[in-house]
């Protein structure tokens, strides 16, 4: 059996929902798991697993851990003599939001030769920037919402009637998002998510849409799909829910939709998965209305791996494993510098 | 005056035109720069100045030059008692293609704060895709050709009439790629292609089309373009020939060409530039046909950084300089976790 760990934490406004994403995984994966713990200043540490308790990050204690340093091949561990290198065969990622999503993470593995179960760069800027989303997603046939970009230097106006959404054009979470009933509220709400990007996304917000998530990955015998859940939906999600949201280990109900519905849903994820998300846990938040499906976003660090809406995750965990991405090796021969300097007789 | 390194090489087929690269840009730049050699095995070495001879590489060489290690904030040099920080204010990125046109380079340098020019992550991830090329400019207002998209798994067919063009998805540089006159030739130049991608772009071969080159950079008095060239087209670049083209230092001549395409095609660069290019030196290359103007190309890391293209080379790279982009560090506060500690009482 494969020996596995996990990397967590990140310099992002999710840090706090990675460390909490952290403790719940621990819970549910089989026992034998490494901590790695990268913390806001991008320093690495090995977390023993009695220690992994929201407390002992937020006193700065775990900062006593061992260090490590991230070289080719793996975690190293200062020891006496020779470096020690961390024991694992296979890290997943598992830090939400900047550095994690954004494809950060995703080059330092790729570069530094660590197998990972996560998105790659490519996965990554395409579901961190929220209008990248929508491109890609209409090149692959995926219907989206409407939607307009304002740079924090454009005029502070929007084409669509009210109530409308705003989001911080590259951030994960509900962070920095807000709902605007009327024009009067626009001014304050664009402040808020101009704090957190220089460019915001603006939609259409529609009350009564329903909403549907589906988890999934791509394996050697095809997709194996979670269930779909209907979130509940309190108001709008705020951060404070959100966090709470991330800490989920029981089991969710699978929402109640026909076969059709249930069809088109993970029709469309499949559309997205392939193949630029293969090797990561992706969760899709689709919005259905009048029978017709729209992404909303693509999670590819969903919260606490979005384990609740598999049966069995350790298998989950298992299959994604025996499918990841081939980090293509380039050999490097210098065939035309050769051929260059025996033409000039070098 | 600031201190410039220099970093080439990368694990890539582009390899030793990055070397070339590099050898060329020594001639141009100011004295007292660093050089920093990427080998094939993502070993960093530090090349003295009068090593920088494409023999030093392809003999291997280079192995005996000093070894250096990635950290938060540089490079390192393992000396006697402590380790020693390479000394430079910043870094220029030539690493052509995968590693340095991929964004992985570019998540390398954010993540340990090291200062640099070059393209960011999210140009590099729309730039190395061509399909993403083209939903990018699209989005922006800028034409490009129709196109499609093969898969090494689809059926081998185009619904293109010859002659088209077929390119690896995520290569730079011309490798791979073929010109292919009739449907018997099809076949053998999808097996070239696929020997560098699973997927592949075909696009109609306009053989009389007019073909533009813009480089520019965007400074804190706004954009500053180069002069327009018209490549010399001797039939279709091989990789021996822009492999030359890669070595040039000497000055171009401006292409003779209405004010009115002038403007179309730097109108053109900055809708692609802004915002997600700043920080580089980028090349757009460019079609034209009867007055529209369709973008080829985004070269986030050009041959030889397109020096060729500007009159005073050392100049840009100083005004540049002066507008890279902010690397956002995320404060992190323990805020959520610490109220839910105190919610319970801990």
């Amino acid at each position: 059996m494969k020996k596995y760990a996990i990397i967590f934490g990140g310099n992002s406004y999710e840090h706090e929902i990675s460390v909490v994403s952290a403790i719940t995984i621990k819970k549910i994966l089989k026992k034998d798991t490494i901590f790695i713990f990268c913390d806001a200043n991008h320093n690495f540490y090995q977390i023993d697993e009695k220690n992994m308790k929201a407390k002992y990050f937020a006193s700065k204690e775990y900062k006593k851990s061992d260090e490590l340093s991230l070289k080719k091949g793996g975690f190293y561990k200062k020891a006496l003599l020779k470096e020690k290198k961390t024991d694992f065969d296979i890290l997943i990622n598992l830090i939400h939001g900047k550095d994690g999503e954004d494809g950060t993470i995703s080059s330092l593995l790729d570069f530094y030769d660590i197998k990972y179960i996560g998105p790659r760069s490519e996965g990554c800027v395409i579901s961190y920037n929220k209008e990248f989303t929508k491109l890609y997603a209409k090149s692959k046939g995926v219907d989206t919402l409407p939607y307009e970009i304002l740079n924090k230097h454009d005029k502070r106006e929007t084409k669509f009637d009210y109530p409308i959404i705003i989001k911080p054009l590259r951030l994960g979470s509900s962070i920095g998002l807000s709902v605007v009933e009327s024009e009067s509220d626009l001014e304050y709400s664009l402040d808020v998510a101009f704090e957190f990007d220089d460019d915001v996304l603006i939609e259409p917000y529609h009350n009564n849409i329903k909403e549907y998530n589906l988890a999934g990955i791509y394996t050697k015998d095809g997709f194996v799909f979670s269930m779909i859940e209907e979130p509940k939906k309190e108001g709008l999600l705020d951060f404070d829910k959100k966090y709470l949201d991330f800490s989920r280990s029981q089991a969710t109900n699978q929402a109640s939709l026909s076969e059709d519905i249930s069809e088109k849903i993970q029709e469309n994820f499949k559309r997205i998965y392939k193949d630029i998300f293969k090797g990561a846990i992706v969760r899709c938040d689709f919005f259905e209305k009048e029978g017709c499906i729209y992404l909303n976003e693509i999670n590819p660090v969903p919260g606490s791996l979005a384990n609740y809406l598999f049966d069995d995750f350790n298998e989950i965990i298992e299959k994604i494993s025996q499918n990841l991405p081939n980090n293509r090796k380039i050999s490097v021969d210098y065939k035309y510098i050769n051929s260059i300097n025996a033409a000039k007789g070098k």
